[in-house]
């Protein structure tokens, strides 16, 4: 007997089982990252408000913050139109979601016109990495 | 002779040459929608300042706003930490992102907990999407 809730039923997952999930502060707006669900990690995230993601490098669920202590306690989860992307509005524990030390993942702004463009890094490291996995 | 920009070189597109892209509302932080990008329509998007993506369903470039009117100019470009997932940051025309008429395409919360949860409507339709497209 499935014990899957009926809302699962809405979600569309892609070939490989997955759906790309967005994690955005919910107190500031900012976006902190993008990580990948399977229904097994949507089902714990709903289940227990902390955000769970599925690793496709380790091919494993990831407790966000299980080895980082900065877990993300979730205030919404929304879905988009063609349900098929997750939107978390969370707590960021630390105030860092990225694992470079940084509060977010997108910490690289294009800047400069056309063929001489580059990716620029313009947020601040807040801990060092190799303090945060120890 | 390739023109392609050097920047083109940390972005790294899947196995079918595709970027997720997340729009963000530049002045509210709102998320309006994620879309696909491949290096062209990445490429026209930074050449233009006007938001471009690659339709998966038409299989073409998707100038956002050409059928709709509500195109997305960019105010920023960014990069996440492993190089595959594109932030636009935009002026949103219209102020409606979604093909439902809607500002963004999130306009689904769960709402209730674990198995009698359910996806609610939470955001009005600004525009009846019969108007829009016409």
């Amino acid at each position: 007997m499935s014990t899957e809730p009926d809302w699962m039923a809405d979600v569309v997952f892609d070939a490989d089982g997955l759906i790309p999930a967005i994690a955005q502060d919910a107190e500031n707006g900012q976006i902190l990252m993008v990580a990948w669900m399977n229904r097994e990690s949507l089902a714990e995230t709903a289940a227990t408000g902390r955000a769970v993601y599925w690793s496709r490098s380790r091919k494993k669920l990831w407790r966000k913050g299980e080895e980082s202590g900065h877990a993300q306690q979730v205030h919404e989860l929304r879905l988009d139109c063609d349900g098929d992307v997750i939107l978390l509005k969370v707590h960021q524990n630390g105030g860092i979601a990225c694992h470079t030390g940084r509060a977010s993942c997108f910490y690289r702004r294009l800047d400069g016109t056309s063929q001489r463009a580059a990716w620029v890094t313009v947020d601040p490291v807040l801990k060092d990495p190799e303090l945060i996995y120890k």
